[in-house]
């Protein structure tokens, strides 16, 4: 016989655990799109105690629409890899050019990084970081209903030792980082350097260039990097945010 | 070497390739929440064709969310079967009580309709319904986006040879054939009943009784089940909405 | 030295014991104004185990303010001793007509309240009931942010053996029950009535004798036994509410 | 018999085939407004591929409303003549100022350039650039109806040989390009210099000369020309931006 | 040399002197979508004075967007006379189906209709009706801009001999006329039937026998008279709509 | 006997004759607060023809509603000369300091102004200026509905041989001046200064020196008066401001 | 010199006395419009206590913006009386028919009242009346502000001999009172008629004939007058509203 | 027997007298959150006349909603002796952290701050600031329903001798005089340096040297004291914020 309060304490209880053991990480990523997921895939195949913090109801971000909201998209040859591990499938367009669901591919993509033992936060805007000794070491969380009802609430904190932005072209956590630390990032002008046009080749190449570190313990990815490092604006193809969220989970493998 | 013009080609041809196909189905199923995505999971499974049509840009309902944002679901003995199957993790809380975590099993039933040969259609309203001779035979769809940014856009129309309401509770196609067929329901009122307050218990068991045949060509599953038929409103559990979906594919399977 | 860490733990962790510990309470009070703080005050002072669900961030409703915003209040005769108990400081304005400071009056009976023993929930909305066996038996809750965020997202139940509806004006549990239950009130017509015209003298007397059991297990009390029962408006006058809220309480204590 | 399952395929397979030819043009023009559309109609006459990207679901911009709602508007000597071929009738108000009625002159001008053969792509946004070797070589299109209802959607990119920006005072064409691209524009100061107050006869005069290359394959017509090159605002008079119209299809037809 | 006081007076005058002559027209038309511009184009024809009044900035209504936004509209067999003559072109789709181009064909009506001399007057709503001797004699006009201001501000008033309801499936005049005047409507049941689910085949054929006089001197026309007289809802298909616009002017012009 | 047609007629040519009147006028007023109906009232006694534009639908400003809503207003012994030949009952505070009924002072004051001749065109924005010769020769005026309903629809304009600006501390006109003729107002700076903290005592006294050109042929008065000049902000004291009026009607009347 | 704290003191201390000098009056008005200002010039010549309560910073309600904007009224002969009283100037159109000034309208009428000693208390709403042996006996006020702002707030009361329902065409007392005293109105059907299609002829004479008391001490005049008693609606005259508000005065005067 | 008009007159005439009284205060504080109420409570225990300025309809802030609507809150060994005085309950959870009921606290500091003569005036917005040879001098008041409801209605004046900021983290009375003044603040740039990351252990400590003189008879208190100097922001902790309007109190003391 269900009993609605033992239905709630179930979910209390398990929630609750679930949160009192992920305030302290290892790797804490900023946005569930498809660089934060496929990061938090990777690390959590190798073990790593990995949460991802993600605003909205649900993950993946900009790839469900595909393009223009037709729902589908487009990977490119080096891309390919990646979503033939997770086991999406794919058509060949042309030479090079291959098309996905977009609704399979981000629901694939977050459900492989779930089990292989990411934990997702949805529902959780990140409103200010931790700096100890110059070095980004926690998020600052608040649940997002609470801005969007615009009350005044406290947030609540979880420690880090590596700290990744993938919050897409926004580049969320950069922003907070240059703002309030006043220090240099680490980029050619030591500031974030905005979004260029869009250009879809070399977009998906720098794209995995400009994955890096910006900032003691704060990475970034995907568009996020692009926007960080003045790379191009890119379409609805997600070959190059693969690559770079693979690039930055073995850039913190090596670093851990 | 990517070029914007043939990702752009290659996402129209293959969106629009997909859409004729599409404009004549098997099965049309509104709304992909849990049963809806159940239900054309199970269908797609037998080759069926299959179309889910979805209003918001991700799928999964009100099932991302947990109970209260604490992002936990709770699936009862019977249910555990269906969750199994599709690779779900679960944890014993006590004796029947399963809990899972709402975001794995959310992508995760989503890329197995997917996977399975279901088309979901994400960011689609359905406006109207189409009636020849006194049964239902097709959807009359529209963007959703049109809808938010009331805009006064004309509809286009797919045809099926069975639909299903898995809208919520909120049971919007009986509701429109209701409105606008004005012909009786297969329901003791005739009527859509509606929602009764919260009894998780009577509404996990009654929800797949209430899982029927309203309206020649017509099926209800989920919590529209549930509120045509005058059954409970239920919480974060999703048992029985798993093992509706299944029964109106049965259901469907028969008829076809 | 502090650590944020430690914070978040702490406060994740008192919490969410609370809330485990009040999935069950003796009484359940929705709506944290007059009549229902000073009915928790009475029962917690009595042993009782008692929960004030509140929507909004504050309590104290419409008490802050007390008539267009020049915030003061009048207390009768016969409300006075409520009042002193308190300790809030009134003066005479005239044979009958004590003033107080709204502020001072909603502040204090607030803290009494809690000191008492009783527990407030703010920011949670009602959006059920639970009934069983013609009873009422428990409130089905969502955060009001998620209402106001309009996400689409499950709500948590708790249970009481007494529940109390304090809503004011809105006579909001009242409407539920009426709607969702189909069972008739203990009121003359069988429904909720609805508030009267403005009647200060008439209002502040009716509304103790309003003050009743309207469905098994399911008391009102303040301005929503007056909307239930068809008993008239008032002004900033906030003698009868508290006595009703006491009374509520006295019923409560005998029926336990 | 009509059949809305051919009357979908028919409207899909249409514009789908026209969209897939579209998105290789020779001229694209950003914006629907009077100066727009006769370039469109000056260019479609001469056999070249030109498509008007209008965010809104009509066109013709500020045109339909004559001057404060009153739908007169006022064509002075010089453009009587274009008026003239396309059919719109004009009245003498005295020497030099013709009337007309605003809803004829724009739907007349719409309809001709749309027989001429220009297409127009209505409801859909000019997102951001396409610069390749420092030359603009497309436009990156959404649909605004997206943007209204603020979704997450990624856009998709057509080619141009020529561009136009005929936006209007916004001049957003040239906003994105000095904003994305970092280059300076082929103005006095390098950059747009924006909208001065109103002088109709300055305005009238100086548009036509403000109808220039202002980046690589970049052309501003109407009052776009006006506001990057500080011409005055104007009133509802639209002789000046129709023979700005003419002046760039004239310039793009030689370039070609 | 331009002044702007002259274009000023140049444009109060002629729209002054417009409005005044419109005060007294023989035929006055609600909403300027294909019926109600086609049936203002046929009795401009025949030299009736005829004004239409549009709520929007501009015409057309629902014939911009084509179906879902693909811009493109379906006209079967016996529409197909009446684009011709106004010259929009049609290509072959299969038998008994032509596609047209939306935005062609809505500014084509327009200009035809404006041309043969009708008169629109956008940006108007209608608040009222204007009652004599049981006969509708006039239309109560504001400013939709006043409305959507929510500005206070008193309507003036235009005559006709005859008025049409051309506002589509609102059909807010026919409503207007149920409400205020008590009086029945010429319908079987006396009252607005209201739409029917969609039905593109039935649709089409009883819209112009629902083209009839529904009160005395009040016409209905378009899916305004689907609405009145419960016939079915019809997509992107505009043949029965012009013929209904066509049938409406013809009974017209027999009555005048 | 009354006729819809003619009082429609009757309003339409009055108003028209009246807007084609004051097409061109000597004086031209932005804003009809208490400074510019006082300089509205002393040009339309020397008989100047004066034009008052004001956005809403009422005059008056921030004169109706007193101090925080309580309707009264203050006046020093200076001002209280304007009250008493305009008939404005006072009562003496205490020495020095007068009190009057806010609503008797705003309508008494507007009704002095327009029977002594001066014109109020309510419901209308200056959304730019004309400038000749580097003088200011007009005002660019559109409904202020059509900018509240986001309409895009052109302005008309008139001509002045004199401005001012009397829009409060938002001081709109010199703003707009600035903003697009890149020249230097006469003020200390050249720019706009901006107001004070308030000051009644300082900015009383000010207002009346900071009543002047500050462009050619553009004045201010009141406290945009003091917003340009940099004096304080006031409370509800409205002596200064009528001097101000009266000073700037003196100065106005000695240039014409 | 002038002090803010001595001009806060005097506005405080002004308003107050005059706030708790008509808690009691002899006469209360709901509404400022002409019919309210013209009831309150009447009995306050007569030197009768009354207050007119205006839930707008201004008065005037729809006379301000003349007819569809075009700042004109239009008077009939029987009303030129009034106006020629109160000093408004009016120019003949045609036999029977007068224009005036809108603004100059209804600002000498408004300082017509107060001067003879009415009392406007603007920005406040009536939320209820006070209803004592089955008379309407006061007014239930709070701030309009208050609403807008949406603030939990209590009202304050106000006594009165008569009530007179002033406020157009919701007629809202009426509302009230229908809807909270569950009596019947002194009307052909016991309750409100509402108001029926615009007939400035009837209208005009009706509405002094529906100027009656309907129900204990509440009297309703002008357009609320009409929607009581199912009179016509009216444009932009305002003979009949001005006859209606003298009308009732009397009515007043002779039962006090 | 209650008489609704005497409750009226009994609000009107106290919140008068006292808002009269109030004009003029020793102290006049700026939000009413933890360190203003704290500071109020300190100083009206001297026996100081002291009035606290809140914008909201209730006091206390951020501080009701703990950390993420968990409403508990967390009080270091530092800050405890404080709360104890007030006798708000803490429980310990490890060495050196005490949590309480958010709930609890607020309404226990407030209740005892305003019952040890403390006045709070709720409701109200501070517009701007009175400064007398360059000190502060005074707040500028108005209802804060005024600015929700976007009305144009001038403030009212308080004069104080000394000024608190405890607005938090806005630190507006810090901006205003900064924007107004033009002079420089007490701090190490001369401005407001603005909030750095979080940091709990430094945010306390530093919050009380934060405390200052920012402008003669102006001090920062709070959050605001962090924001002005450039600390970090903190969490739902509240020991420093208590200890900052305790110091700010003695300050006072010592300068009054």
């Amino acid at each position: 016989m269900l009993n609605e309060v033992v239905i709630s304490r179930a979910i209390i209880k398990k929630f609750m655990d679930e949160l009192l053991e992920f305030v302290e990480v290892d790797v804490a990523i900023a946005g569930a799109g498809p660089a934060g997921l496929e990061a938090a895939y990777f690390l959590a195949k190798k073990k790593v105690k990995v949460a991802v913090f993600e605003r909205k109801l649900s993950v993946g971000g900009g790839m469900w629409g595909g393009g223009m909201m037709f729902n589908k998209i487009v990977i490119q040859e080096e891309g390919k890899r990646i979503l033939d591990e997770i086991g999406i499938r794919m058509e060949k367009y042309q030479e090079g050019y291959y098309t996905a669901d977009s609704v399979e591919a981000v629901t694939g993509l977050s459900f492989r990084a779930l089990q292989a033992g990411a934990k997702v936060f949805n529902l959780m805007d990140i409103e200010d970081v931790i700096i100890r000794e110059d070095k980004l070491s926690g998020f600052v969380l608040n649940w997002s209903a609470v801005n969007i009802a615009k009350l005044h609430i406290d947030p609540l904190s979880i420690n880090c030792k590596i700290a990744v932005d993938a919050t897409g072209h926004t580049s969320e956590i950069a922003k907070v980082v240059q703002r309030k630390s006043g220090a240099k990032l680490c980029t050619p002008t030591g500031a974030i350097i905005g979004e260029k046009p869009m250009w879809a080749e070399v977009g998906e190449r720098i794209i995995v260039e400009n994955t890096k570190e910006i900032y003691p313990n704060l990475y970034v990815t995907g568009m996020a990097a692009n926007a960080v490092f003045g790379g191009p604006r890119m379409g609805p193809i997600f070959g190059g945010m693969l690559l770079s969220g693979e690039k930055v989970a073995k850039m913190i493998l090596e670093k851990l």
